[in-house]
């Protein structure tokens, strides 16, 4: 038996619910409990499902009737948001209420120190007595944001430790670049970015995952997760921190995660294809590149400019980073010479000395290179803009692009960047777009690999259990009957996710008890559950305790107990 | 002796002149000769020139009285700006006139193949009989770009061998980066970019040098000048095309480059203390830093964010690349912990936790950190924009950078960039300000190395001569009595120039020549005349030959002959 589906739950309930609980909600402008319930409600409308108020002493809100508590609100629940501090106040209710997930921003747990350690301990025990899967605590509203569906193109499925690092890949968005969904796993006390690893993998339009991790709270389900990802040809991308002591120190300190030997996540992420980049911009512009690279049949690269200069720089670059250009066939060279002069070299890259891109040749050319079957990839570096030469040269790639698989990779050089060839026909476009050469270089060279990776990824070793010593109380939550504790799941069906059973087993630990045994490990490959930190852009997070805030609480004072314990 | 100024020659008069003649201006509308007129018109404005049309046929252009040619015009011509293809039948004539320096706008020489090379031999050999300094051939208009003189900060004095390269380093400008000069060097047939590293260096103000370059022209004259300015404290960066095979053969393909052993070019860098990026915008952002950061004590850098993970990942991004956080002082520790809880660190990164960024503790905050005599540098990466916190941060960062001389490095990582976070307030302020964490940890890197190599400057021996088998021809043009070939450029008296004659021996050399004598040399560090592509963003390039447009041509064949030879 295939082992990969360890790592999974079927997350169909928590993404696509019929009906949504929020315990909290408001409508007292001004409070953070508003602004997030209203969050909550346009996202539900948007993908057909029932948002319901849950509220104490008020029966309306926002004009929808509001109930005293889940277990009086009709009918099923899939999801229940908990807005309010005090978690396990509400979480008895939510087990009687049998609801399937709920999602825990509360803050003020294992990212705090030894008693919020131990707080979230107990709440592993509530959620495993209540039998209900969390994201969180410590999460935050990303999961509930508007994902845009006028976007062209495969998306990307975003994963992000940290709310806050996760922003501005998903401001991807405001340049056109598709997501399909955001996990901010938080503390990770539960659900952990391998689950959502497995989860995006099986969604059939996935064009790529991309990753901000700190640490990874389960090595071999994250492992079967990725094999699984890599078996079906989705690539991911991440951003890794613990490269130094300092950062692992950090890492350690913001949410608790043992980053672990930073060469051994290293030599894990080669061997699961996982491209593994430095900076949240080059996770945007390298998941961009494999969400909208298609399918392209090698990773031939030509180069075209007008300019040498631009060619030899270009060409300097990818040849710094291990990426050799073909020469273009006799055929092709021949075709070329009827629109560039002799004294422009064609062949690799394409210099095509400025002229032809204002008139009829600059599309022949690019016709022409993307005919020939050593090209499987264009880049075309557009140094700065210069009007109108380079405007005509955008149009080209955005029609020409519609007529081919083969990517064309653009680089739009100018550090303004309000020009409108960029703004409106690049942005408004299909293609991937770069505005730096290195992220261009360091983006192709991640697909050129994820092409031959491509290629050995059936013969990828089922992910073996961990010998017992190593066996991290992450993988224990639950005992070893599972199914029993996740009654609502499986009843949910999702293409190939459909038959899954959800039989993760979440952990007992606290994250003393992990540290412990991870010094005992010797691989390097920490197994910890996570916390994490997970600001949003508007910091409104409960702390753990008593809670229903009320009106009267002065606003400094409320402002206070509602923020992020770690951003 | 010292030998600094074997490289040297005054360009004040290039610069600052008082006349500047053009050769082959027009008005007729929609003439690539118009349009460079008319911007050499507006410079020469600028400048306090008077600029002087020259014209076979013309009476008249643009209102201003023509002259049939240069010895027509009326008292002394600093600068003949040639536009027409056809130099050798006007050189005589600027000879004559007794013209201290020529741009020459024409291409078709070495950069064109064997036939362009015999045309460049003789072209030199001419200059040398007028007695006349020559920038080109194959330059362009760069030189007479508008700089900004409303822009707060030192200015970057930008050289490129590659005027279509250099476009999106001065477009910093747009992003409120102050620049004083772009010398686009083209074919470096007579001056080189050691010439201009020499003359910026010794300009009072200049902050920064940056440099496109694709191989040396003379690479002993271009160590003393990197030895001039680094006893002058002036720091370069530099992109170095030529890391691979392909980058060289492109190289000397491109523009007849000799881009030489790129270990051998690393390693000059590294002596002299030349800061070494890749990319185009590494190069505009290490250059801005450089301009930007003033005089730091030292290198401390202190990293400030909002967020945990934020702060764990650029640690782990700086320790990376070498840069270790100073721990801050026990009074600073105390001080902070008024304003941030004691679950949040604060040394070193400072992780605020949000909160305070909301009000007065902001600004307190800052101050404080600031204050401490271990911080020399100090970091603030905003990952996303996230209003009003984003606002309420960066207004704060603005107003405290007016009192203090630490430079405060920002991060502004939403990839967008239409904030107006951005946009209006830290690109309006004097703020060294980057996209992403990477460029702003290799700048920080390159100031913390220029901070360690200020202090050695001083130790750099002379440069000797080269012994005579390497002797390259690029520094043997005018033999050896130039003085009385070079009567005009020592006068004008410009500060620490004032009493330099002229003393570079230009070559005689051929670039086959060259070639052949690069072979020679073992040293790697190739003493070739250089032959640059140098287009501008409005390619109006005449050919060499016969010239003097006339208005009858097909505006094909006119456009043709007036496009750059190589871009």
């Amino acid at each position: 038996m295939d082992h990969i589906d360890r790592a999974s739950v079927d997350l169909d309930a928590l993404f696509r619910p019929e009906r949504v609980a929020v315990i909290g909600a408001s409508d007292a402008e001004g409070r953070p409990t508003t602004l997030n319930w209203r969050r909550v409600a346009a996202w539900a409308e948007r993908v057909g499902a029932e948002a319901v108020p849950v509220h104490p002493r008020r029966a309306v809100i926002d004009g929808r009737t509001a109930y005293r508590s889940i277990e009086d609100v009709p009918g099923q629940v899939d999801v229940a948001i908990v807005l309010i501090g005090d978690v396990d106040s509400v979480l008895p209710g939510i087990a009687a209420k049998g609801v399937g997930f709920v999602v825990l921003f509360a803050a003020g747990y294992a990212e705090t120190g030894p008693d919020g350690e131990r707080r979230q301990a107990e709440l592993v025990r509530s959620l495993r007595a209540a039998g209900v899967r969390a994201l969180g605590p410590n999460t935050n509203m990303n999961l509930f944001e508007e994902f845009r569906t006028d976007l062209p193109g495969r998306p990307i499925a975003l994963i992000t430790q940290s709310g806050h690092q996760g922003r501005p890949v998903f401001q991807g968005q405001e340049l056109g670049i598709r997501f399909s969904h955001w996990a901010p796993t938080g503390n990770e006390a539960d659900l952990n970015a391998a689950h959502f690893v497995d989860y995006f993998a099986h969604e059939d339009d996935t064009g790529a995952i991309a990753l901000y991790l700190e640490g990874f709270a389960d090595g071999t389900a994250f492992r079967r997760a990725a094999r699984a990802a890599a078996r079906r040809g989705v690539p991911l991308v991440a951003v890794k921190v613990g490269r130094t002591e300092l950062g692992r120190s950090w890492a350690m300190s913001h949410t608790g995660h043992l980053a672990g030997a930073d060469d051994v996540a290293s030599a894990v992420m080669r061997q699961y294809g996982i491209a593994r980049v430095d900076g949240l911009d080059e996770l945007l512009d390298t998941a961009a590149l494999f969400a909208r690279a298609g399918d392209p049949p090698h990773a031939g690269v030509c180069v075209y400019a007008i300019s040498g200069g631009t060619s030899a720089h270009m060409a300097d670059l990818l040849g710094a980073a291990g990426i050799d250009l073909p020469e273009l066939s006799a055929e092709t060279v021949t075709a070329l010479r009827q629109w560039i002069p002799d004294y422009l070299r064609v062949s690799n890259p394409v210099d095509n000395g400025g002229h032809p891109v204002g008139d009829w040749r600059g599309r022949r050319i690019l016709e022409t290179i993307l005919a020939d079957p050593a090209v499987g990839i264009l880049v075309v570096p557009i140094t700065g803009a210069f009007p109108p030469m380079s405007d005509t040269l955008v149009a080209d790639l955005v029609a020409v692009a519609e007529t081919t698989d083969k990517p064309i990779c653009v680089v739009w050089g100018s550090p303004s960047g309000t020009e409108d060839a960029y703004r409106r026909m690049l942005l408004g476009s299909r293609l991937p777009v770069f505005r730096t050469f290195g992220n261009c270089v360091a983006a192709i060279r991640a697909l050129a690999d994820h092409l031959d990776f491509r290629e050995r990824a059936h013969e990828l070793p089922a992910v073996p259990d961990p010998p017992p010593a190593l066996a991290g109380p992450g993988r224990q939550l639950t005992g070893s009957t599972p199914s029993a504790c996740w009654p609502r799941t499986a009843s949910r069906s999702r293409g190939t996710h459909c038959a899954r059973a959800p039989t993760r087993r979440p952990a007992r630990s606290t994250t003393r008890a992990v540290r412990s045994s991870s010094r005992r490990s010797s691989t390097g490959w920490p197994t910890s559950p996570s916390t994490g930190w997970s600001g949003s852009g508007s910091p409104t997070r409960p702390r753990a305790g008593p809670s229903w805030p009320t009106s009267s609480g002065s606003s400094r004072t409320c402002r206070a107990a509602s923020w992020p314990a770690s951003w």
